[in-house]
């Protein structure tokens, strides 16, 4: 049995242009990264700060796991009833930040970690790729 | 610098009997795999049906590269002005349901596909592992 969505939904291509736009237009994502050949994914606030998608986490956490690593991480915003939004993925390497002058700009943005406790590590995510669809 | 949170946000982990009615009152997760090496995430829409996850989707999507292998599904829900909520990971195999008894219940779950088109695959992630926490 074959079933054919409506014609009344569209898939589209979102231009990177306005996928910068809508990342920054949202601060809660998903970054997923591969722990010891395990895919694993979890909520982040995060903020876009020139070009890149800054994260803020303890040691301890991912953190290890992410330096340096492939991650993707996703934004959207979907309507569960009517099944329209979007989705931002961005593909990269995770870099934890630790020049003394990025820190002190990272730290002055307004980037409060999901989960509380003590958060001084900050992680960037310099896009290598940027894909977004939206369902109309 | 360390800045220590203020003590009214508290993380609590939660237990699999309430990680299992949390999974069960959403629809939309977010599915993280691995891709030649390389982490994936994408928002899907789900039902929790007889204790493991079901997602519906199309050949030619991330269909062959999640059957048989570890993924990741995590649902959520933020709020990111007050960064409270919650969020519940799964961990298992995907696996492609092919019994046309098995096929049969899930084409009558109220299960539609976020992206539109052709999907008349299922896919099933059976728990072998899930957590859960919470920030009050």
């Amino acid at each position: 049995m074959t079933e054919t969505e409506p014609l009344t939904r569209r898939l589209d291509v979102i231009s990177v242009e306005e996928c910068l736009q809508l990342l920054e237009s949202r601060s809660i994502g998903r970054i997923a990264f591969v722990d010891h050949g395990r895919p694993q994914v979890r909520p982040v606030n995060y903020r876009f700060h020139e070009g890149s998608v800054v994260l803020r986490t303890a040691h301890g956490t991912w953190l290890d796991t992410v330096h340096l690593a492939a991650v993707a991480f996703e934004v959207d915003a979907i309507d569960a009833d009517y099944h329209t939004g979007w989705s931002v993925v961005v593909h990269g390497k995770g870099e934890e930040v630790w020049r003394p002058e990025e820190l002190a700009a990272m730290r002055r943005l307004p980037l409060r970690p999901w989960a509380p406790g003590t958060r001084e590590h900050y992680v960037r995510i310099h896009p290598a790729e940027i894909t977004g669809r939206r369902i109309t």
